[in-house]
C-alpha cells in the first residue's frame, strides 16, 4: 500500500440494479414506473428558460417543498427534499442515528440501509422477519439507537397494518423513527396521518416510483418542522444546492395533474393483481405483495437459473444473492404487455424443464 | 430537549450567497456567469425524451465522463461527476481525509471546508494567507492529514503559479492533495498537467462558473484511477443515482462547444481587466484576480455599509463578516452592462458620502 492510500475511507457499497439499454429489453428489475411521467412534465421541460440555468436554483426548493406541502396538507416547514430518496435517507442516517446503541431494521430489507450504516459508523441490528416476511413488531419495543424500515418492505413488497407501524411508535417515543414508503401508493396506508401524534416521526417517499420520475432524482422526507430543520442543517453543511433547475420545474409539474397519477396508479394495480393470478398458475408462491413488484419463490424453479434464462431473453428482473432470499426473484410489473412476454417466456420454460407443478 | 433530540446531530451549516429574484436586479454576488450557457444546451434539453425519465439514469454517467476524459485528454477511469463541485468536494472529505492528523487549508478561503471537516469530524488546521493574500508554501510542508486549497483561491481571486503548487505536491507525497479549480478556466494555470506526476492529487472543477450552468449543478474530480473508484465507492455508498437525466444530457452537449465556452471567457476576463481599472479610480484596492469576481477594499469606504447601499439599489455583491476580511467586498464580473451600472452607482456614491481619494 502507498503511503497517500492510508487515509482513504475503504467502503463495500450499494451494488444497484443492472441498467441495460437494450432495444427489446422488458426491463423489471429497478422498481421503474412502466408509465411515462405526467404531460405537464414534458410541457415544463419543454418549456424552460435555458437561459436560467447560469443561475444557481434556489437553494430551500421552495417552489417543490411548497406544493409538495400542498399535496400532503402539511405545511412547508415539514417538508425537506433530496436528490432521490437515496439521497434524503442518507442525510438522515447522518443526521439522526447518531447513539451508540444499535438501530433497529429488518433483516431482509432495503439492502441500502446497512451500506449507509457502514458509510456513516452507526452501529445497527437487523431482527429477523418471520416465516411470512412480516416485521415482528415485539423486536422493535428493545432500546435501540433509532428504527427505520420501509413499509411496504422491499424486496417483499409486504405491508404492515397502520396499527402496527402505531405500536411501534409508542414503544419508542424517545428515538427517531423512519417510515420509507417508497412504494406506499401501490396500495399500503401511508404513516402521514400518524405525523400529528408522533413528533419524532419521519415519513420518507419519493418520484422515482408511482410518480415515473427515477430519472429525476427527487425524494423528500416529511415530518414536524424540528426533524426538517436539523436535516436541512445538514444538508446545507454538505451541498447547499441539490436539486437543480430542471428537477424544481418538472417535479412541481408532476404535482399538477393527480388525476393521471391515480389512473396510473390503478393500471399498474390492476396488472399485479393480474400479474399475482399468472405467476401462482405458474406455481409460483409469493407474499401478498403492495407495491409495484411481486417477490416470487417456485418450487421447482431455482430462482438463479431462471433469472439467468430470462435475462438471456432480455427480461431483467432482480435476483439478491443473499441468505434467506437467494431463491427467490423481484419482478417489478411492467405494462400488460411486458407482462405478457414474461408469460410467454414462462411457458416455454415450463415445457422445456418440466417444471409444471399445476 | 425532548429525549428523541439527543441523537440528532448538529452542525453550523455554511450559509450560500442569497438568491434574490427582482425583475431589474444586478447579481453580482453568487460568482455565476453572466452568459447563458452554450446553445447546445438548450437544444438537448428541449429535445430530451421525457418518456425516458420513468427510467433512474446512468448511475455511472457514462457519456458524461467519458466526454470530460475527451475534453481533459484523460481515460473515464480518472474521472468523477457529482450534484455540483459541492457534492464532489463533500464526498472527497468523506473519502479521503481520515487522518487523526488535520487537514490543512489556508485561513481565509472558501467557507464550505471548514463545515465539511466539521461535519465528518475531520481535525483541521488553517495557515493565514501572507498579507498580499497569497498561500505560504512552506506553511503545506508540515505533517498532516492532507491538503486541500482553491486555485485560484475564494474569495481572493489570487492565483498561486504552478511551480509553487508542484513544491506543495513534493512535500505532499503521502497524503492526499486536492486542487480546487472551480475558477481556473479564467486565467489561473490548471494542476491537470501535474496528474501524471503525482498519484495523490486531485483536481476537481465545476460546470458552475466558465460554462454557465449553476443551475444544472455538474462537477467533477479528475485524478488517478485509484483515487476516482476510491470515491466512486464512497458515492454508491450514498446515493448510486445522483445527476439526474438532464444533467447528463445537457452537461455532455455543453462540452460539445469549445469554441463558444472560450468566447465567453475572453468577454468576462476583458470586462475582469477593465473593471479592475475603474475599481481602481474608485479608489478601491485589491489584489490581482484571476478569477471571474474581484476582492476589494476601500480605505475610506466601509465595506458593510456599502454593501447594504448596493443592496438597496438592487445590485448584489458578497460581504463575508469574519475576521482580517470583514472590510473587503467579493463583486462577481457580470455583462458590461451590469458593470456600468455599479460604476453609475459608485459614481454617485462617491458624490453623496465624499470617498473621493483619487
Amino acid at each position: 500500500m502507498k503511503a497517500w492510500e492510508a487515509n482513504i475511507r475503504h467502503v463495500t457499497p450499494y451494488t444497484p440494479g443492472e441498467q441495460p439499454d437494450r432495444p427489446d429489453m422488458v426491463k423489471l428489475n429497478t422498481n421503474e414506473n412502466p408509465y411515462p411521467p405526467a404531460k405537464e412534465v414534458r410541457e415544463a421541460l419543454h418549456k424552460m428558460e435555458t437561459e436560467a440555468l447560469r443561475l444557481y436554483p434556489d437553494p430551500a426548493a421552495s417552489q417543490l417543498t411548497n406544493e409538495l406541502a400542498r399535496f400532503y396538507g402539511l405545511t412547508p416547514e415539514q417538508v425537506f427534499v433530496g436528490v432521490g430518496s437515496d439521497d434524503v435517507l442518507a442525510m438522515c442516517f447522518l443526521t439522526f442515528f447518531n447513539s451508540k446503541k444499535p438501530v433497529l431494521f429488518p433483516d431482509i430489507t432495503y439492502s441500502f440501509y446497512h451500506v449507509w450504516a457502514e458509510l456513516f459508523g452507526v452501529p445497527y441490528e437487523r431482527p429477523a422477519l418471520d416465516g411470512r416476511l412480516h416485521l415482528r413488531k415485539e423486536d422493535y419495543y428493545r432500546e435501540n439507537g433509532g428504527v427505520i424500515f420501509p413499509n411496504p418492505n422491499a424486496p417483499t413488497g409486504v405491508a404492515e397494518p397502520l396499527s402496527d407501524i402505531e405500536d411501534i411508535l409508542e414503544h419508542n417515543t424517545d428515538v427517531i423513527v423512519i417510515v420509507d414508503e417508497a412504494y406506499v401508493d401501490f396500495g399500503a396506508r401511508s404513516a402521514i396521518s400518524l405525523l400529528e401524534t408522533y413528533e419524532n416521526l419521519l415519513v420518507v417517499q419519493t418520484f422515482s416510483k408511482s410518480r415515473s420520475l427515477a430519472g429525476l432524482r427527487i425524494g423528500y422526507a416529511l415530518g414536524n418542522p424540528a426533524l426538517i430543520r436539523a436535516l436541512n442543517d445538514v444538508k446545507y453543511s454538505f451541498n447547499s444546492y441539490t436539486l437543480n433547475r430542471p428537477a424544481l420545474e418538472a417535479g412541481t409539474a408532476a404535482l399538477q395533474n393527480e388525476a393521471y397519477w391515480r389512473k396510473t396508479l390503478a393500471k399498474i394495480v390492476a396488472t399485479r393483481e393480474r400479474a399475482k393470478k399468472r405467476l401462482a398458475g405458474f406455481g409460483f408462491t409469493f407474499e401478498d405483495s403492495q407495491a409495484n413488484f411481486l417477490f416470487v419463490t417456485h418450487p421447482v424453479w431455482k430462482a438463479e437459473p431462471l433469472f439467468l434464462a430470462l435475462r438471456k431473453s432480455d427480461i431483467y428482473v432482480r435476483y439478491f444473492k443473499q441468505p434467506r432470499i437467494d431463491n427467490y426473484l423481484r419482478i417489478t410489473i411492467g405494462t400488460e404487455k411486458e407482462m405478457e412476454r414474461l408469460y410467454t417466456f414462462l411457458e416455454k420454460y415450463q415445457e422445456e424443464t418440466g417444471g409444471d407443478v399445476s
